[in-house]
Order: structure tokens, then sequence, then C-alpha cells
């Protein structure tokens, strides 16, 4: 089993590479590790997780405001936050070999898992933000971070959107962006980088309502993965924390069944009032909401939904990616195997491809592509056999194939093929939109 | 002139910051300078700014791919590219007062802006790329970079997207994301700062055919300014630049007259075959390019086209922003002022607001505007007169009021208001999402 899973994330990898959905960053110079680049495929797929997200958690609620916020920001928001006094893990160096490691990594943290020695240095603190300077002077006054996470900047945020969108508790602010983490040892292809894309929520109320709202996000974070991204109920779990932080008062994590083992996808916390009172304290600026309903004042408690959208990627192909031998066969391939992914519609990169059946039928065919391209992702393929593009489309997760052949000039209609059933269809080019527009949304 | 541009400018960033499009970064902890935040408007118009130009350059497109790299990568990719040698501004220190200025911004570099004193120090190169660590040791092998410009990346992963995708010459590379610069003075609102967003596309072809595909690009880029982004003939101008680097064979700029002057919002240059050349270099792997038709063995050449989205948006509202004094009577209202941003549909941040007229419609204005958001962006109003909901959407540029009034239950149907000509127009329901959809496409 161990060995399978190993087998598919090498697979899932490849097929990355092979396709064009992701590689490594800088491979010409012999790659960078931790940083991964979204390719042709990959980088439309990547954009259309974030449109999903940005439309369901943003678009059509109309108490979540959505906030666009700086990479860097004032060195003060990561004091607030703690992340320079405590973002950081215990590291310890072999004096013999030299290599250094991540203490809660080794076998035994009294031992160099390199060359056994025991003469290491005594652990100590290594600081996760990545680290830059502002202005003309390289010293620590111009010191300024990366954002190693997008919700800060709500929080610093909260009030100036409060009062721009006329928001009254509870709303939610989210956001969808970079954060970058100096990780030591960067591993599991894109689940831990240095560089990766964040999309996070954080909900405003009061914090008698907290619990209610933990649970109300929890819920439609999980009919989420369900409905939107159709996860099945064996692919993901949730992970109840035991241990909270001291601020905290409720904490799951929704976790994958990743090829490497169960990970963390997204993580819905009851953070209670610590963001707003630390960044009050930090400020001196009073982030405290006056309820006029009732004459309360008091410091908004947050709910926080916050996902990995580089892992929701992973985790999206490890669900979808599937070997199938037998209905190959109907198709009249050589080859016994087709390599499918099951994407949802709603993310895959190409979502109809338009394969004209000769040469001659290229003309038309394209302004047909050219029409449905205003609608959905399309792709015009000519190369090949159309057993071949189908495949070609299998391997992509393009959801339907959309043949042109010469009756299509004669009866204004074409052929739709199934990439799951691989069953055919003939579909009016009348009503195609709308007969696409209907399957892509199912 | 100058004083009514001015005023224009401030009105811009007042208006910003008042309704949630743009405004500082870190503003609770005093602002930092050359970071700027989008907001709730802000960070939706933002977003369709981006993916009409993506739609625009990449999904219409065969012969274009998308990418979506790392801010850092590796960091020969900056000494290929020359900017870590080359990449600065001349800066001058006053030994008297202390002040630090940019000798090309000085209006005479013998002479301290700020006190006159004449003793300053010899001129020295501040390199404008903001340098991190990573890894677990902060020295110079560890040295990486954000990057300056979104370009190079492309450069560097040229074949690999060319043979994934199964590319031929000629075709580009596209991608959206961050870049990053340490100017020294980051000045004019959004149009010089430290982060900002690029969208650059990179078209590769036969050095044969280099101006042919330079001037289709520029003609590409000036109707996508005068048809998408409906920038009329006086708010735009081209640049030719006559001074060229060395290596490049044609360039010029597309120039829009911004409140402080007339500014740079995209270059398309003609860059020769410099970038791969430079690249193969470092490398050591050949990037050149096998035309299997003629069997020619030859480096590709470049046309870029790179556009400042900040910029872009900053542009867009400049040419939208307009008072207007005589239309608002029509609507009844006692102020003889509206605020109006005329946005293209296509960007606007809001492109229909559901205004129900009474609180007993609410729950069917409700549904209405449910069942329209999934189509385009929407906002749903209930608060204050009719009069003051139209204002507070001209001011954010939303080009369509849909009102819901009691004969609509009866004869479903509704009023559409137009923000331009503030004409009303009585819809079906059954009709409401294509004529919008047919509105929001002029």
């Amino acid at each position: 089993m161990a060995e399978k899973q190993q087998d598919l994330m090498e697979k899932i990898v490849s097929l990355c590479k092979r396709r064009g959905f992701v590689f490594q960053s800088s491979e010409i110079y012999g790659g960078f590790n931790g940083f991964w680049d979204y390719g042709p495929y990959g980088s439309r797929m990547k954009r259309a997780i974030e449109n999903l997200w940005w439309h369901e958690m943003v678009e059509i609620r109309d108490n979540i405001e959505g906030l666009d916020s700086t990479v860097i920001c004032h060195p003060k928001v990561w004091k607030a936050s703690g992340h320079i006094d405590q973002f950081s893990d215990l590291m310890t160096d072999c004096k013999d070999c030299k290599a250094r490691w991540r203490v809660d990594q080794m076998a035994d943290p009294t031992t160099c898992s390199a060359c056994g020695s025991k003469n290491l240095t005594e652990p100590r603190e290594f600081n996760l933000m990545m680290k830059t300077f502002v202005g003309p002077v390289f010293d620590e006054e111009h010191a300024a971070y990366l954002r190693a996470e997008t919700c800060q900047p709500i929080f610093v945020d909260f009030d100036l959107i409060r009062i721009a969108a006329r928001q009254k508790l509870p709303f939610g602010i989210a956001q969808i962006g970079k954060a970058f983490r100096n990780e030591i040892n960067p591993r599991n292809f894109t689940f831990r980088s240095r560089e990766f894309t964040q999309m996070e929520m954080e909900f405003f109320c009061d914090g008698e309502q907290g619990m209610e709202f933990f649970e109300y996000w929890k819920e439609q974070r999980i009919n989420y993965y369900k409905n939107k991204l159709k996860f099945k109920d064996d692919f993901f779990r949730i992970y109840v924390h035991e241990k909270l932080a001291h601020y905290a008062k409720a904490a799951i994590d929704i976790e994958v069944k990743f090829p490497f083992g169960w990970g963390e996808l997204e993580g819905v916390h009851h953070r209670g009032t610590w963001d707003l009172s630390r960044h009050t304290e930090f400020s001196g600026q009073d982030l405290q909401y006056m309820d006029h309903d009732n004459g309360r004042k008091f410091m908004p408690t947050v709910i926080e939904t916050s996902v990995g959208l580089d892992r929701t990627f992973l985790a999206i192909l490890a669900n979808a990616y599937d070997e199938d031998t037998v209905s190959t066969q109907k198709e009249g391939m050589d080859e016994d195997v087709r390599v499918v992914l099951h994407l949802p519609a709603a993310i895959a990169p190409i979502q109809v491809a338009v394969l004209p059946l000769s040469k001659k039928l290229n003309d038309n065919a394209r302004t047909l592509y050219k029409e449905l391209n205003e609608h959905f992702r399309c792709e015009f393929d000519v190369t090949g056999s159309i057993g071949k593009r189908y495949r070609r489309q299998d391997e992509i997760g393009t959801p339907y194939c959309v043949t042109f052949g010469f009756e299509s000039a004669a009866d204004n209609a074409v052929t739709i093929r199934n990439r799951d059933t691989m069953e055919q269809e003939r579909v009016s080019i009348d009503n195609l939109r709308s007969y696409l527009e209907k399957k892509l949304a199912e």
C-alpha cells in the first residue's frame, strides 16, 4: 500500500512535468529547493481553484469582503502577531559532518542522522520568516519580512474595511495571496514549499456567537469539499485539536489522504479575541467594535478558515488520478491503459476540447471553438488520431470532448464525449452552450 | 490645469480610501511607504482586470501559454538577466543634514535639495533588487532575490513549456504576478510603489519575423486599450524609444494621461535574442530552437508586452472619474453634484446592483440578486432612499442598477437604470440575464 502510494506520487509528479502542470522553479539552473512553478495547464487550474474559492467565499456572500494586501507590510505587524519572536523551529548542527537538522524530524535528537556522531551543537531556534530590507540602508532598523501568512493584514485592515464597506458584525474578510516560509526541509512536492498561496477568511463576530459560527464555518467548508471539489467521504477526515493555543477556543483541521499519508488541507479555528487585541496593543489603535443596537463595545472574536491552495491543487490531483484498463478498448486504441484525471469540471484546466475529424473541417470547427472559448476554458486540437486526442484530453482531465465530423456541417450537430463514462451523445450546435453550461455545473 | 489635475489625484486617493478601493498598507501602524492594499471593491476590480487581460492574452489565443512562477527563484537567474550587476540607481548622501538623494531626481546634483550644502558623498550605485536569504544561513551564498520583473522566469521556463505544451514557434508565454523593487522614492499613489503586479507576455519567434510581430503586438495592445478599456484617443499616446538597449531592435511605450502627467503604462519591446542567449550562457542549457520544417536551428527572438497592473488600475480610475452637475436633478436628489466612475463594465467591481424599493420586497429582490450573482458581480443594497443608493453605485462605477418595485412581482419585470445616461428601461425578468450579458459586453 505504501509502495503503491509512493508510486502514485511519482506518477503525479511525472504527469505534472510532462503535461505542464507543475515543475521545479529554475530547472535550467539545477532547480531551487522548495520552489515550484505552475505551467500552462497548472496556471489555468490554479486560477480556476482561486476563482472558485473567491466566488464561493466572497462573491456570493454579502457578509464577506475581499482584500488583496501587500506581501511586505510594516514589521510591527509581525511583532504583534508573535511571528518575529516565536515563529521558529529548533535546529541542531553536527560538528563532525556539518549536517544541519530540524530536531523534531530527527529519529534520535542526540545522534546525527547522517554520520551517527553524537557531537551535536545545542539546539537553537531558527526563525522561519523570510527577511528583507526596505529603504536604502540594510540594517535592523530597515528590516522587513515577507508575510508568513495572509491573515495578519486582514486583522490590520479590519477597521478600515469595516467602515469603507459599511459592514456590521458579524462579517468576514477574505484574501488569496502568496506567503513565504524559510522551511528547513521542504518536501512532498508542493505540500511543503517555501513559497505558497493561501486562501484565508477571517470572520468577525460577537464572542457570544463564536462557537455557533465556528460550527457554521466548519460545516460550510466540509460541504465545499464534498460538493464543489467532489471529495469522497473516505478521502478526507476531520482532525480535532485537543491541545489548543492559549487564546483559542476550538480548532479542527480538514485532512486529506495525500499519497504520502494524511495531511492538513485547511484549518477552521476559533481564535477568540487574540488577533485584534494584539494589534490594538501594538498599534495603539482601538480595534473594538461598538454595537449601536445595544450600546455594547467589545473586541470581536475571530473564526478563521485557512486553506493552502497548492495543497488543494495536489489533493485534487491525488483524488482525480486514475489508470483505466478496460474501457480504452471501446475507442480502438492499441494501449490497454488510459491515464485519466477525474477532475471536477469547475476547476479542470480545459473544460471542453474541440476536435475536428478531418483537416477539411478545421475552419468550421475552429469557428465553433472560438465561440465556446468565450464561455468555457477550451482547447482546439487537430493533431493525431481521434483516439490519441481523447487520451491526451483524458490525461489533463478535460470533462467533455466535442468532435466535429463531416455530418456536423450538414445537420448542425456535434458529438459530445464524456471523459468519465466515455459515452457519446449527439447535440445540436444551437443548444451546445446551454448543454455544456448545465453539464459543467453538475 | 496642473492644479486641477492635482485636485483630481487627491479626489481619486480620497475616493479609493473612503469606498475601500485602495489604501495604505499597515495604516494602523502609521503606514508603510510604497506599499498599498486593495480593499473590497479594489480587490474585485483588480481581479477583474487580471481576468480580462488573461482572457484576452491567454484564453482566447492558441499560441499563448500561461505561467505562474515563484517570486523567489535561483539567484543565477538575476545574474544572467543583469539585474544583480546593473539594476541600480545612483545615490548621494548629504554629509551635513544626512538626507539621501537619487542623483537623477535632484534639481542640481552637486547641491543638497534639503539644506543647500555642497558637502555630498561621491554618487554610488544602489541596487533596487530586494534581497532575502533562503536556507538556514544568512550569508551571501544563501542570498536570493524577490523578482524585480515577472518576465525572467518566462525565459527560464521557455523550453520546458514549449515541450510540455507541444508548441512550435511562433508562440508566447504570459504571466501575471507580483514584482518588487526597493524604490528610493515611491510616489504618485500606486504609480511607483515597492510591491506591484505585472502582466507580461513574451512572444518567441524567428528573428526574420521580429519586426512583423513587433508591429502586430503593438497594434493588438493599442486595440486592447481602445476597445476593452475604452481609453479615448486623447487619453493615451505612443512614445517611441529613440535610445535603445544595445540588444534591442525597437521599443515603444504606451503612455497615459495620469493626474500627475504622462506616464508609462505598458512597454512593447523587440528584445532580439538577448534574453535566451544570456540564460543559455549562464545555465549551460542550449535554449536554441530547431525548426524541423526547414532544419534551421536558431536562438528565438523575443517581442515583449509588459503592463503594470496597478498603473492600469490607476489609469482606469483617472479616465473614469467625473463630477456631473446637471443630470442629478433628474433623480430628485438635493445635492447638485454626483461623483461617477465611468468604468468599463468588464472591470467594474460591481456590474449590477439590485435595489428593492421597499422592505416588503427584500425577499423577492434578494432571490433575483442571488440568481444574477451567479453570472455577474452583483451587490444587494437596501439602505437609504433610491436616489442615495444610485449615487453610491455611481461612485463605485456600477454600470447597471436593477430596481425591484411593487409591480415587479405582478408583471415579472424590473427597471434597469443606466449609470452613464441615467435613463431607465423596463425589462422582463425572464430576459434579464441575456439582456445584461449583452449590455455588459458592449
